[in-house]
């Protein structure tokens, strides 16, 4: 018994040095791939430079659907196709102008609507401006003072959080629901601190949800930059009754046809469980999105191109999706998971890419405790690759209504202290995003993706 | 006997938490101070932005010692003084030409001479070039095939190594040693593919030794950019014979003197314990030096603002040192481990910031089993600013020299991913230095320091 005991022992541990030096062997391959021989780079400039923003709607949209299902079709996959599905078209229009008039003077500012704000007459907007810092500073003004006037939310992000994602999160309520309350106490518009940490000159946009608030209430929400937002304050402190004027010409439009694309590679064991990574193709109209999302969409991409560089045949199915529609409405990844249902498919794992295509730090997991703890025990094997971070965290917004019983959803983590300042802005081009940053978050994902393929999660 | 132990554990427990506690505590008000109230970013706006270049010997290199000596001195120190230094003085002289002639076509390439380098004769070099990816190629070549010829170094940076700084340890032995080896067998002068991982059109200057071989040996070397040294590759394979022109006209004049800058203050229990902390103040010619190192300069100036803001007085003193002359001598470095011994100090510990202004990641350490283990042990402290890198490793240039018996080296280690962009070349200006990103460097090196101060090192 003892001796049997032993020489179990034994086995197990040959084994687990074997089994640890081919997952080595594989990180070691799959980097690589990527650090040597990745597409994403050139797929991003691409995406960035020839086709540009990608608004959902929009003909950049359109032509970013065809251009990657046409990349994907050259990676020889078992299937690449479309999914339909129906988004909201919204358009800004003219470029937007906005300044103050204080005494004599004049003073411009850069100011954008904000995605699915309504118009301000084609006159424009003039009004005395109350600056607030939080949405409950509105409540306690009330109607008498709101009404009439331009609410100008002014709370910074905090830039004592280190983890920028979580200043984000402390503050985007200014942006989705300051038009919304605003609009009931009966103002005329709002404007909103830029969520930027940096101080700069450049607009944010991003979505402003009027929620189900009737027609007549819903008023103009534009973002303001973290430079023009702080020369505003000072201004207004100055000369509290102020005008400022602003027009901007946006308009949202009927629904219109768009997709998701999606190219698969039939497992080898188990074809019935499903593998998605993905990002969303669509971005938001001022830059060209290259890292919100381009980045996460080449990276997916990439995922299938090692895979097929390195000759590594998934035991699962394995499945790319570029998601329509993330920025303002979530219809791509929600269509996914109607069609998933119906097609009663069974997603084992879904990682996504949308933080930036910065230098990869970790993952954010969602999972139960045994699988969460399954795959921090894979930290190791990434540590050569200077990825140290497993943590339980929100995967990705994409992923978020995939609801397979025992699905475990994990989002790439890159270094987050430059994300804000080109978030959804005119300055998130190709020239901010680094490509060895970019193919190492390829890397860090098609690991994962392997080691999850290799060795299961946990029903 | 049983209730002492009993007692005696939960006093030990309760004292580990209450001083776990008060750690936790510290750091997190050193990072708050180093998010919201830091002097390092506009202190680096100015060293960049209004002197610029610091090479050694140069103007800019005497201001950057007036203006830090004057910040410093803003900070309430105990003492802030110079030490003098004698450095060597290069200077690059007119802008550098290179071109080849391959037909009837002229190619003009972007090249910089390397920093040591003899000029060209006033009328140039022209010659055929012969294309060798190692030091090793060139003496296999011998004196026959070499002699009258342009030797192009063109071994890239190997993409396969996920920390940069090894991509460029393996790599830049054609730089150091590539004219000094190459003169030996009578070339005429050679061109050198930068280190640089990224494929762009900046040529990336740094030292190049002739070591002791005779003047009459020394040849021209120069540096030219990646993107020119795949295009000078290509053009030689299609034409051989063709003849590349150069001349620059650097100079190396008598040494100069310079300065260290050095700002202290007294430690309260242990003032004999010496804490240095400090980057160096002297930058290539070509960009304004601000990765390198105006970044570490400026975050080991911010670790004595931090402690000054939150009221801390270490046990032990705590030096800034700014040194001279690191990029072609090291004579600050030396000059400061001199004075060190002459005064009999006892250094206990040094911290150098020299590796870019870039998110933080960990620490490179220098110490035997016991202090190595002693501050890898405090990994969990700084796990929530994602500081996650202890690993034994260099610590820096200027802190090489000093060797005080028990003393422990660490070098703080940012992402490497986009170091060597800018390393050395004109794209290393203030604009490539993110904030935050800076900031959090110094939180890193302050807390570091704190804990060193707190629990002190291991004889």
């Amino acid at each position: 018994m003892k001796k049997t005991l032993v020489l179990s022992l034994l086995l197990i541990g040959a084994f687990t040095a074997f089994s640890q030096t081919k997952e080595e062997q594989m990180l070691k391959e799959i980097y690589k791939s990527s650090l040597t021989n990745a597409k994403c780079y050139p797929w991003l400039d691409h995406l960035s430079n020839t086709i540009g923003s990608r608004l959902s709607g929009s003909t950049g949209a359109e032509k970013a659907v065809v251009y990657t299902k046409a990349q994907l079709e050259t990676l020889g996959l078992d299937k690449v196709y479309l999914q339909e599905v129906m988004v909201p078209k919204w358009v800004r229009g003219e470029k937007e102008i906005g300044y103050l008039k204080t005494g004599n003077k004049k003073i411009d500012f850069a100011i954008c609507a904000l995605g699915g704000s309504v118009a301000t007459p084609k006159k424009g907007i003039e009004a005395a401006v109350i600056e607030v810092k939080s949405l409950e500073e509105l409540t306690v003004l009330g109607k008498e003072k709101v009404k009439g006037k331009i609410i100008f939310f002014n709370r910074p992000m905090d830039p004592e959080f280190v983890e920028t994602f979580k200043a984000y999160g402390s503050c985007v309520d200014q942006r989705s629901s300051g038009a919304r309350e605003a609009g009931k106490l009966g103002a005329l518009a709002v404007i909103v601190r830029s969520m930027n940490l940096r101080l700069d000159d450049f607009p944010h946009t991003g979505s402003t949800n009027y929620g189900d608030i009737s027609n007549d209430l819903k008023i103009p929400a534009a973002a303001i930059s973290t430079n023009g937002a702080e020369l505003l304050s000072k201004n207004l402190k100055e000369n509290p009754t102020a005008k400022f004027f602003f027009r901007q010409s946006c308009e949202t439009f009927d629904d219109v046809l768009s997709y998701n694309v999606v190219g698969e590679i039939k497992g080898t064991e188990h074809p019935e469980r499903i593998m998605v990574v993905g990002g969303h193709l669509d971005s938001w109209d001022l830059g060209d999105g290259s890292h919100d999302d381009g980045a996460g969409c080449v990276q997916s991409m990439e995922v299938l191109n090692i895979f097929k560089n390195i000759g590594y045949k998934p035991k699962n199915t394995l499945r790319v999706v570029l998601f329509m529609n993330e920025e303002n409405g979530v219809r791509g990844g929600i269509e996914y998971e109607n069609q998933s249902n119906k097609n009663n498919e069974n997603h084992i794992f879904a990682l996504e890419s949308d933080s930036g295509g910065f230098s990869p730090r970790g993952f954010s997991i969602e999972a139960d405790e045994a699988n969460f703890n399954k795959i921090s025990s894979w930290g190791k094997l990434f540590e050569p690759y200077l990825i140290h971070r497993f943590v339980r965290g929100f995967p990705g917004v994409d992923i978020g209504p995939l609801q397979s019983k025992h699905i475990v959803k994990v989002g790439l983590q890159p270094d987050s202290q430059r994300y804000f300042d080109y978030h959804h802005a005119a300055n998130d081009t190709f020239d901010a995003v680094n490509k060895r940053e970019l193919e190492l978050g390829a890397a860090a994902m098609a690991s994962l993706i392997y080691l999850v393929d290799q060795n299961g999660t946990i029903k």
